[in-house]
């Protein structure tokens, strides 16, 4: 892996001062091509071993591109807001829009590394693997969103680094960058070279590949990170699009079995009387404020997501929630149409954005799962698109659940009679008919479509760590009663 | 000032029974209005004594109104993200957009009043004031900038809380509530009395006006306040513009001495020789470079903010302060047209999200002092508007330094001829084409209009801690080194 970075590759003077000129202004015009036609973000992530030039190389290309558009992230410890969140958060959130180069100076790779290096005892390969895996999702997901992903190894042979640092640590000027690198250090050399070879190799993907620089000889190093940028910004402007393989099952494909389904086999006849509701309301609601008053809550944050028919009482629902919970420490997230933030960004960063830290619930009236339905439905997105998203959301919600979030995702079912009679209801009532517009009539209409959608979501997308409860919803009694016991169990083995 | 809210205020509950729904659909109404039209943010302050039913009194209002609209801020310690950044950084980026309610529960008053009240010795009443005169300043900008504010303050008598208090220790459900609430904290009473009263006497105004609740009946606490909200609604969802007074001094006065001003008394031809300038820049950037590597400016941030005639050279001498840092800890912010985002916020927002953290410098090129040139100039905005906005610049710039961050302002000016020289180079050398547009010869017309308001700007804006400095820019060489060598001073007199 490293053999072809152990040459002791240099470029001459003469031949990187005749270049730097016109490169530089090729990557101008290409960075600007880039801002103005902000068809996607360029994600450049660097890596290596100590003294292996990445700071430098860092700083010679941000000197040379226009540093308006070009974000530089050196991502060191994690501050509170981000060790309250899921791993991935504080990348999300530096994640470049569109238009825009962003450079990640430690990444999603070295905490996995490091940990896999420094670990006492064997390396724990299984562990990695793990976290390897996620990355290659990860990258694939970035890259499906359109996102243009270069990755830089920066490497040095033991003897090439211990030269290397030996020199750094002469000079004043240099000295500050190679404090604390002793004998110790380079103890872990081998193991640092086994562990980042083994990521590298299974993580330098047609999407996402790695380039692996010698770092010896600054004009080298500089010279072959900034040509390859150019080149591969040079091709993606030229064609940003690939035309896909079409997804294996055709997306209309007839189910076998069709009249039974989850959503079929739901009982939508049941209900609660009026007074057994404002019994159970008060203990559920009661255990609510009860739980997310427990200290161990503290720790804890939780995700619900609510999707259902249309008219099927969700922000109902959501009310009885917020009720009995203090609204310091709950926000409802609407999901409408993206601001153009947000549409300069990969489709989950909308929701990214809004997971809550410690001690706080975050509801989402309609979520992520909008590509899996609407989207799906309407033709808002390709087949293609929308099957990958199902993997996609699966690995997002593992992220999430694996930091401890506890998840809940409802489906409200009504019946289709039951729909009819709430909207001609809701066009009745004054104070409602905001409540109802002309798409909802559309939607209607597609009734069916939606249902086959609704039946491949649950399937697909319910995990043991972020299930989905079927809400039978024609009594809307019944309904929140179920949502709010659902949620306080879910709640009660979480801070157990 | 309180004597109105100790009287024993009380609503029946036959009354509140017969109000309630009603109410709450035309606060429903009032909110979808608000949603629909997007017009305004609103802001709902909840203050007052412990026991005073604060907490009961939101969550029953979110209970009444649409949760997915409104966002209660329950503004605890601060994070660590936020006490690296000025005091009000923390409410800025909690603000609502237009069309939403935020209700601060805690807010911009609650350090004062503490600090005032719990102080060991005297009162420290200048000290109150002065915070009292900012917070003045800042409501009165949000007003100005369209946001409705209103604010609660929770009252209860001494000997009202006192039995408050007791029944809530005594009930196993709100007990968590009030521990630590003891003898102690009632000594504090007649001086958190003092110094709230005086604290509400001068930050109650027409723009955001103070609405003091008795705190001891509940029916009445929830009332009041959705009562009062709603009338503000109503009101301000009919009529949201009122006429405001001209600014008493015509935008277009002319000046005594008009020919003598910051600008005509610069001079341009100040130059450097290559040989002097490479010299020159390889001192300042080693001497940018130590500084940035400093110890203490770990705990130290930089604003820099970059102006200039169009073709001043704003981007070049940028680009020879980056090169002079580590590319980790600066960031570079293009003031172009707002996102959707930006827009529905306060003026001020789209700056304050951009503030470093410690150890980090944001650049600005172009920024707030748009509205005092190109807004100005161009007339996007009234005369009303540009002339608050000195005033409002002073704040948020006094806001930040007082925080301890290093801030440079600079000016960049070169002379006509010299700016239509530029111009021509630009149109023909092809790589610089994208930097001259239909715009930059558009604003050249009005090259004298730009000329005063850049001297009313830097007349008015220019202080001790947030100092403009005017670069001479017909030669880039000298101006890049006047820019790096006022940064570096700037520096050192902030670490020393």
């Amino acid at each position: 892996m490293f053999e072809d970075a152990e040459l002791g590759h240099a470029i001459d003077k003469a031949t990187y001062e005749a270049r730097v000129p016109t490169l530089r202004s090729e990557l101008l015009d290409a960075q600007f091509a880039l801002k103005d036609q902000k068809a996607f973000p360029v994600l450049l992530l660097v890596g290596g071993v100590e003294g292996g030039g990445r700071g430098e190389t860092v700083n010679a290309l941000t000197s040379w591109l226009d540093p308006r558009h070009i974000e530089v992230n050196g991502m060191g410890e994690p501050s509170d807001e981000e060790l309250e969140r899921p791993r991935m958060w504080r990348f999300w959130r530096a994640l470049p829009p569109k238009g825009k180069i962003g450079v990640f100076f430690g990444s999603w790779y070295t905490q996995p590394i490091l940990d896999a290096s420094l670990a006492k005892g064997k390396v724990r390969w299984a562990r990695l693997d793990k976290r390897i895996d996620e990355i290659v999702r990860f990258e694939r997901m970035l890259a499906e969103e359109g996102a243009l992903v270069l990755k830089f190894w920066f490497h040095l042979s033991k003897s090439a680094q211990r030269k290397r640092i030996k020199e750094l640590k002469k000079d004043p000027h240099t000295r500050w960058r190679v404090t604390g690198i002793d004998e110790d250090y380079f103890e872990k050399y081998d193991r640092f070279r086994d562990v980042s070879e083994r990521t590298i190799r299974h993580t330098s993907t047609a999407l996402a590949p790695w380039l692996v620089v010698e770092g010896v000889d600054r004009r080298y190093r500089e010279l072959f990170v900034a040509e390859e940028l150019l080149r591969a910004l040079k091709a993606r402007l030229a064609a940003p699009n690939v035309a896909r393989p079409a997804p294996a099952r055709p997306s209309d494909a007839p189910e076998i079995d069709a009249h039974r389904t989850l959503l079929s086999e739901l009982d939508l006849t049941k209900k609660l009387s009026k007074v057994r509701y404002e019994k159970e309301l008060e203990k559920w609601q009661g255990q609510m404020a009860l739980l997310t008053r427990h200290k161990r809550f503290r720790e804890r944050s939780v995700v619900v997501v609510f999707e259902g028919n249309d008219a099927a009482g969700k922000g109902g629902t959501i009310r009885r929630v917020t009720g009995a919970v203090d609204a310091r420490v709950v926000r409802v997230v609407p999901i409408a149409a993206p601001t153009d933030e947000e549409k300069s960004h990969p489709y989950l960063w909308r929701f990214w954005r809004q997971l809550p830290r410690n001690g706080h619930i975050t509801i989402f009236d309609r979520s992520w799962y909008g590509r899996v339905l609407v989207e799906r439905v309407e033709g808002f997105c390709t087949p293609y698109d929308w099957e990958r998203a199902y993997g996609e959301i699966n690995d997002f919600e593992e992220e999430v659940s694996t930091h401890g979030v506890v998840m809940a995702k409802f489906w409200l079912a009504i019946s289709k009679d039951e729909q009819l009679r709430r909207f001609k209801e809701r066009e009745q009532v004054s104070f409602k008919t905001f409540k109802i517009t002309e798409e909802d009539w559309r939607n209607r209409k597609k009734w069916d479509a939606y249902s086959d959608a609704v039946c491949d979501m649950v399937g697909r997308t319910s995990t043991a760590k972020a299930p989905w409860t079927m809400i039978e919803a024609n009594d809307k009694y019944h309904a929140r009663i179920k949502v709010l016991k659902t949620l306080c169990e879910h709640l009660e083995e979480a801070l157990d």
